[in-house]
């Protein structure tokens, strides 16, 4: 059943069209918003992506606001600009607003064709571990399967005793490239987003040959979002404060500029190998504190709260069942 | 534009359907075909699923017979048996075949959820490097963006001076679970494939921090096909003959009994850590053979021809460009 709603945003979005045609173009990175994926509360229509009005606010639903929009932001991406052009249009608009109470809010990507993983990343992580700088980025992944809504469970495995907390900078790729150069990496990424990089350390450090995906892949292992937040809207994705709190207590606080290699040459070093397609997501690896080289080691037990958080991307808080 | 030839296999197909409408079911199992993924060449409906009449016979393309089958095998595994069954009526009609020099096979799945590979699970293999026979599988993944067609070229990359070929039985998941049994897991596993899990030894062994991905993820270090082959086709999947030739040599020749763990234990380890999804695909690992373990090693170089064959399932011929 369509809401009355619908046809007078259909309406709004043609007449800002006509107002928008001409705006300048500055390619994907040109466009400043929070971008979600939500259900609505007793909606049997499934996955939209909308708009945050601000941290926390009301969200655009894009396809009430024009139905020859996607359902999903994968798809958004693959459009290109026209895809954020519209995006900004409705946010423009101010219709076709869902209150916070309306909506569940889920990982802003869903179905990526690849989940890169950055090992090693942060200078302070290193030093923690007594490791040494990486002289290349360590590259690892988990399975799509593996990603949650940012409110969502972490679910501990009965196969892990040792489930540890890594907070950190997400970012998703907008348009697909190959071999890429880091002048030109920026213009590839649509946004970021905060992860947590949930791990089985003893599935990590001391089975499965040493190979790390099996650790890093139970469902439920990639808490995603709030929301994926435009390259434009971070005025420095290198100099944010990264927080890990669990059960309210800070257990990992850092900034981005530790970060080893950077999002421009981590985009440039993955398509070296792999053609990057829109909706990839890149986690650029965690800062000290994890519990696991605590002394004597902390894990997760059921009933922890998990909170990730990142300045200007926002929170993801996530309880352990 | 559509062929007079589409409403007559319609026509077939609702005919063919009242025939079989009580016919015995025994699940995803009880199904005995080769399904293919193909372009039709000169046309502009891309991705199509079809039967083969047999190894290397014509093709029956899905869609022209059931304009309400998907165009995708990943979207015809989540169908279930319904799509199976519409597949074998397809098959038993006679109707809707293409010559084969009217297509171009591609893989018989693409852009599957997960692409899960198992390393070290061949007896042989291991005696080979003087390692350890593994008292657990070890999994490790390529992305997607790997995945190339049975006859499609390997491309060689500058990044990597030591380019191996690794012969390996695959299998396709044809439903959704997770925590699945042994007894049970032949249930899940729509059908069989060959695949060159295609790997860069320097980047595997040496770099990366020894995490294997980026070694075996290079784009098009994943050939796939010729066909999905359903798992009541095949007599015994741990008793096939398996070979790889390079230029007509035989570099690899051992048999699927050589597994360490077989299909029902890796569809049983791997889902106790994730959801397995219709359309995934395994790669259950190479027997002895490989480049690198030669003495002195051998790589593959540009204008070499890598093909792999396993027994009842057919052959993948790729050229290294």
């Amino acid at each position: 059943m369509r809401l009355p709603l619908r046809s007078f945003c259909t309406f709004r979005s043609l007449y800002s069209q006509t107002q928008t045609t001409n705006a300048h173009r500055r390619g994907l990175s040109g466009v400043a918003m929070r971008l979600v994926q939500f259900h609505r509360h007793g909606d049997g229509r499934g996955i939209r992506v909308g708009v945050e009005q601000g941290e926390g606010l009301g969200v655009v639903d894009l396809k009430e606001f024009d139905p020859s929009m996607p359902s999903t932001m994968r798809e958004l991406l693959e459009l290109g600009d026209k895809g954020l052009e519209c995006a900004q249009r409705a946010l423009s608009s101010g219709q076709c607003v869902l209150e916070r109470s309306q909506i569940q809010l889920l990982s802003p990507v869903l179905a990526p064709e690849k989940v890169v993983c950055v090992g090693m990343n942060y200078r302070d992580h290193c030093l923690e571990q007594n490791a040494p700088i990486p002289k290349e980025p360590i590259i690892f992944s988990k399975f799509a399967s593996a990603i949650t809504g940012p409110y969502d469970d972490i679910i501990l495995p009965s196969e892990s005793q040792e489930v540890d907390w890594e907070v950190e900078l997400a970012f998703v790729i907008g348009r697909r490239g190959k071999h890429i150069q880091e002048k030109d990496a920026l213009s590839y990424v649509a946004g970021f987003t905060v992860a947590n990089d949930v791990s089985a350390r003893d599935w990590q450090m001391k089975r499965n040959g040493k190979q790390w995906l099996l650790g890093k892949t139970f469902d439920s292992f990639c808490p995603l979002g709030p929301a994926l937040v435009t390259t434009d809207s971070v005025k420095d994705p290198h100099n944010l404060g990264v927080r890990c709190l669990v059960n309210g207590d800070t257990v990992q606080s850092s900034n981005t500029d530790q970060m080893i290699f950077k999002t421009e040459a981590l985009v440039a070093w993955v398509s070296k190998f792999v053609t990057l397609s829109p909706g990839d997501i890149f986690l650029t690896g965690t800062p000290p504190g994890v519990g696991v080289f605590r002394k004597p080691p902390v894990f997760l037990k059921r009933g922890d709260v998990v909170e990730c958080q990142i300045d200007q991307l926002g929170s993801i808080i996530n309880k352990v069942v």
